[in-house]
């Protein structure tokens, strides 16, 4: 599966959460991931968009929620490459794809709610962005909302680059999906790691889990016969 | 009251819609409305717009939706226009105006409810305004929504220019609020009428709604009068 990262925002460079959140992804070394800045200097090549959104199957939208919407630029770029013929109606190439939402707050999370300062929740403010992904057939994901990251701890920070990264590629959301997707992770930096002693460190950490992933599977089987024998 | 309505439209001049809005606007001759286009081929004077908002008390987005939200000129509109320090946030000097929404759609309206093809109402999908009018402390007014302007028929049409003229002038929606807007609309027209038999037909039009309402006010003075002696 190929991911497509749409990412606008009115301030990029001065983005402490874009900028982090770039690192995480170019430190993924997915060949499957695409990240992709609006760029507002330049006009838009709309078949160069159009082919992108062609070639993935998973498009998410990274952005700020200014004024509880999508930054002007995405906007126009909605205008601009979801066109009739192309994007929805007769003979559209698009229906099918997932649909992913990215996007970061300056307040906290629980300001949006009834009763809170911003009043509604995400999934009230996001409705346009719902009702953009009926109309394309796409798969609504649940959205990834990272809130005030610039007051995050290391700690959540570490949790926001799981999260993240298995939010770009992760298929499977089981417990079983996500451990192979920590392995598949772990492979990769292993096979790019710059020193003998990280490739060693890695290669410990990855077989851990997968040890710890075979004994689980062995310690299910043996409930289930146990089950079985009991009725 | 001073109404200021701002326009944004990608194609605003091959918009139907918007030129008999225009139109209707300019009818009223009515110097308490400002209509005021966003025009993209001009960068956006700052000061200027925010000039506009403090002069005027009920502000008006007139817009078409495209992709559920606003277009982007007026999306750039309010981040560029509406600061921390001007619109909100300490100092902040536009609390207390009305917010009202003229809103065309390409779709008939009742397409907008759960199990129609577009799934969601235009309340749920103007969430995001109806959230900027909370942060700016402005009373969000029940939007005015025209649905496939160009499928009405004649007296539909009629009946969308004095919904219009209302939402942009009228402060009193109750039964006599409306009477006496329509004397003053009429009383306006007299004024500007260019030929004598236009200026007597629509005095006689407007007597006879003065003489309607003194009626209409004497027969509940006498339903009160009964009322009281049944008591």
């Amino acid at each position: 599966m190929k991911t497509l990262v749409i990412v606008a925002h009115p301030d990029y460079k001065q983005s402490g959460t874009q900028q982090f959140l770039l690192h995480q992804a170019l430190q993924m070394q997915d060949s499957q991931v695409t990240w992709h800045l609006l760029d507002n200097e330049k006009s838009l090549d709309v078949e160069a968009e159009q082919q992108l959104l062609r070639e993935h199957q998973r498009i998410i939208f990274q952005f700020p929620l200014y004024w509880y919407s999508l930054p002007a630029n995405l906007r126009q770029w909605q205008d601009d490459v979801l066109t009739r013929g192309f994007a929805y109606g007769t003979n559209a190439v698009l229906a099918g794809k997932e649909f992913g939402i990215v996007v970061s707050l300056g307040e906290p999370l629980n300001e949006y709610q009834a009763g809170g300062r911003e009043h509604y929740t995400i999934s009230e403010l996001l409705k346009p962005l719902q009702a953009m992904a009926n109309k394309l057939q796409w798969q609504y994901l649940k959205p990834l909302v990272i809130s005030q990251f610039e007051y995050m701890t290391d700690s959540q920070r570490l949790a926001l680059v799981t999260n993240y990264q298995q939010y770009l590629t992760l298929n499977d959301t089981s417990f079983a999906g996500q451990q192979q997707w920590f392995i598949k992770q772990l492979t990769t930096r292993i096979k790019h790691a710059d020193t003998e002693i990280k490739k060693a460190q890695l290669t410990t950490i990855r077989d851990q889990i997968q040890d710890n992933f075979d004994e689980l599977a062995e310690l299910r089987w043996t409930v289930e016969l146990i089950r079985d024998e009991e009725e």
